[in-house]
């Protein structure tokens, strides 16, 4: 079965953002008064091979682990979505 | 009211996304021969006043526009959700 995952890694929010306090600095200089506060993060778009839900959503959080986030200054959160 | 908004930016089907090619194949190489395709964009978390709804969307649209998407080889997506 193949599944899309969309997966956010972001900043722990005891971790300063400055990309993202820049970010809102320069809404706020251009007139977007309505900006209060801003956090950038990564989003993966991933395509994976599962034999099911729970296999996909095992391999997902392993990839997470080793590769696609790093534990000491970010966290993680995936949603996942089987593709007919 | 107050909103926060989950803008999501990523590079077009049609732009090649060298950042994402390479992480897919890094995670073909560790053995997660799960992974069939990946593309990595900027995930905005961003929290706003505005009157309404509407006026918060419209206002999220324009700031894409002006600074946080470059419409030349990127698209944008994004959820808003009310904070009580």
């Amino acid at each position: 079965m193949r599944f899309k995952a969309m997966i956010h890694t972001s900043l722990k929010k005891s971790v300063l953002d400055p990309q993202g306090q820049t970010t809102l600095h320069a809404l706020s200089t251009m007139g977007f008064r309505e900006a209060k506060s801003l956090r950038i993060g990564k989003a993966f778009e991933l395509t994976l091979e599962a034999a099911d839900r729970k296999k996909a959503e095992t391999c997902i959080h392993a990839m997470c682990d080793k590769l696609l986030h790093n534990p000491v200054i970010e966290e993680y959160s995936f949603e996942v979505q089987e593709l007919s």
